[in-house]
């Protein structure tokens, strides 16, 4: 499937219109962003970079394509032209996947002809929109967890195919140790996983039965769904039964339950104990039912006593906040070679933007490895390592604090060069990996589900002294 | 794409087990429902069936997906074999979308041998989750806007690639107007639309010269977007010159203005009264901005001059409740030719299923052509209109009613039968139409934002008693 008509209508009418103002060349620089990370967290984590550069490696119009277009009756023939001969030229950079990001941090910047520069904003939203989503709440529920491993159970309430299987790519960087969705195994090596339905014990005509034939099919992978019928009452009995007439004599010690309602923290408890009684203290228990990382922390403190955590459509879909608000914003053009900031206003002072082309730097404290802070600067600042810098809150300026002794880490890499792909993807694994790494040197405070401490984000004097003239020059 | 391999790893081990324990081709019954429906809502618009068609209509295990299972050493060659030459056998029964549909429905049955119609779960669910979510969002949005045009603006907030063009599909079928998303337009024949976004405004050196270069361009099309910088102090003023210098002369009267930030009523009024001062009455007021179903209805009840709504973030992904929670039970098994009833018991009472082959049957009256009920009978039983029927309440089976002077339409059609496809699907066009005329056959009273009537969902005598025999048997 090709993706290129995937786009808001509109970027194709103004795509004409640069291009029949004889504007289509202009170079213009794209900032993507966002100004808060779902669920009030203090940061997000970045996500979608390879399938953004699956899409703007195959941009292409079709024959059909035109046709369709010329049909509408509002695109002139050199713009039709231009797209039947459509080669991407852009730079783009981006963040890459599994990093902390947090808002107002450019993730991904494209320069380029502006009639192209803008023609890529909705697809650039939509897959980094979603997979940072989506890796961001599954960190959450996974940190909750609290070493526990926690499983992505959610295909059958995603929102869509794609919400699925890229949904189970995120949930990945985010940190689940693996999928019940098959196909994530096929493309991305996501160990898949599964045993049972609550159908396979209703399919027999008692559940001694069903879990009987099952332990015989799958005595190395025996997880039995215990809660079609009574949890305590037949469904742990006749577990520990078929595990004593099956597994024992074959001197198989692992497997487990699954309990997929009722409450799980009562249940567990009483679980644990009738297989440790019975002498299964390596059975382990696994736990579904609507979780996340609120209900995960509750019964976790109220003492629960699981093994895994299999997690659904709160993952899947980011329940408690499934938008993942970037926007896709003009922060510069160039005119005469010069590089010319822009600004979008808005009455709600959250919403003006950024202006001019820019880089992101990580400062990281040399003494205790940490993320202290993030300075936007410049694209052409250097921030000198050697001496101390001033960072200082770009809204309330009187607040200031001098940071020494730190490295200085741009986190921006260039992905496209004039249209030329010059990056090479990191495998799921590594970036699953980095992305553990790079989230243990985020302070706690900044992690906190609630009320989180806010990470400084601040702008070099020089781009806050370009925004500040702007604002000044707009409200005359 | 195939998504044969897009299922939960379960139902493939599930799949070899029956196989294995020599019940593959036992004949088992599924039912597809939903307990509750998004937002406490009364009712929910079934959607999703051409995409479950064509899935089915797909199902194909390549050699790559055998020599995949087949390196996970778990599944037998007998079972490999089966699936190489896999061809779909089962019948399946749905909903057409459009329907209105409500709690504890059937709104998809499959019978089929068991390794089958268990297989296929979860493409069932997630299919008729996704696009039944949107559409029943879109519609509560539409049916707040009141007979004034929705779009869907949200493909780069949805979940994914998918989400955006079945989303923007299933919203049609739920009545919007329009789509922003292109693709929808080629793939599914919706109006897609759309005119400019803020970096248009910016990439120019003032928003004058933006909007008369816009309207040079698209004179017939010529929807200016106004809060860039100021909306009653910039954007309109220069709205209305550029009208009064591009427009007039060529005796256009048809154009519009998109407000996207700020308080939406009250620059709606404002907006009005200075396009109607200015002589431009025909000027359309369109709003857009993290719009829905309350938004809109609050705005309208304090009076704003909107004339299209665009609605993004909170359609697409149904924000405010992101799951639709179908789910897919085995509700009877064939043993020796009989049809034999299975449940799905739980602790919580809403959860326990309503076993054996069944039919939806709704009534309506004859007087006022409205739904009174929809009864839920057994596959052999007929409701002889001709005579008084009494329904009664499942839980409070002391609430009774008998219905006369009606009309029982059974609700689900043949799909497949023995694998063969046996339903034409109709446009997508005919859909929305059949979705519209159905939902004026619901009382407004199940259709309230908040707090809706209950609408009837009986079991006939017949469905009752075997439910209440089985929950006896598993209770002694």
């Amino acid at each position: 499937m090709n993706y290129t008509m995937l786009t808001d209508f509109y970027e194709i009418t103004m795509a004409n219109g640069y291009l029949e103002c004889g504007m289509g060349d202009r170079i213009a620089y794209f900032d993507m962003f966002f100004r808060q990370a779902p669920d009030g967290a203090g940061f997000a984590i970045m996500a979608g970079v390879e399938q953004l550069i699956k899409y703007l490696s195959e941009l292409k119009f079709t024959d059909d394509d035109i046709e369709y277009l010329r049909g509408k009756n509002m695109f002139c023939e050199e713009f039709l032209n231009y797209l039947r001969d459509f080669e991407f030229k852009c730079d783009v950079w981006a963040i890459p996947e599994g990093t902390p990001i947090f808002p107002g941090e450019p993730l991904v910047t494209v320069r380029g002809p502006i009639i192209q520069a803008q023609f890529v904003e909705t697809m650039v939203l939509l897959t980094v929109n979603h997979q940072s989503l989506i890796a961001t709440k599954s960190n959450r529920i996974v940190r909750a967890a609290n070493g526990i491993p926690v499983m992505e159970f959610g295909s059958r309430r995603a929102q869509g195919y794609d919400g699925a299987i890229y949904g189970s790519r995120a949930a990945y960087i985010g940190g689940v140790v693996g999928t019940a969705c098959t196909i994530s195994e096929r493309m991305f090596d996501i160990p898949a996983l599964g045993t049972m339905a609550h159908s396979w014990v209703q399919s027999f005509d008692s559940e001694y039965e069903a879990f009987l034939a099952y332990a015989k099919c799958y005595p190395e992978n025996c997880t039995l769904l215990v809660d079609t019928y009574n949890v305590l009452k037949s469904g742990i009995p006749n577990a520990i039964r078929v595990f004593n007439e099956v597994l024992k004599p074959m001197g198989i010690k692992k497997c487990g339950i699954r309990i997929d309602s009722g409450d799980i923290t009562y249940l567990s408890k009483k679980a644990r104990k009738m297989l440790d009684d019975a002498g299964w203290t390596e059975a382990a228990v696994c736990a579904s039912n609507s979780l996340d990382e609120y209900i995960i922390r509750d019964i976790l403190r109220q003492g629960a006593k699981i093994d895994s955590f299999g997690v659904g459509e709160r993952l899947i879909t980011s329940k408690s906040e499934p938008v993942f608000g970037g926007v896709y914003k003009l922060v510069a053009i160039e005119k005469d070679g010069e590089i010319v900031p822009r600004i979008k206003i808005s009455e709600n002072v959250q919403k003006i933007t950024n202006p001019y082309f820019k880089k992101v730097v990580r400062l990281y404290s040399n003494e205790t490895g940490m993320a202290i802070a993030d300075v936007l600067t410049a694209y052409d600042e250097k921030i000198d390592e050697s001496a101390p810098y001033e960072i200082f809150d770009p809204q309330n300026t009187w607040k200031r604090k001098t940071v020494s002794d730190f490295s200085a880490v741009e986190l921006q890499v260039p992905i496209f060069r004039g249209g030329k792909l010059v990056y090479e993807s990191p495998t799921l694994g590594e970036i699953k990996d980095y992305a553990e790494k790079e989230l243990a040197l985020i302070w706690d405070e900044v992690k906190r589900f609630n009320n989180p401490h806010t990470y400084y984000v601040d702008l070099s004097q020089k781009l806050w002294d370009i925004r500040y003239d702007l604002l000044k020059s707009y409200n005359e």
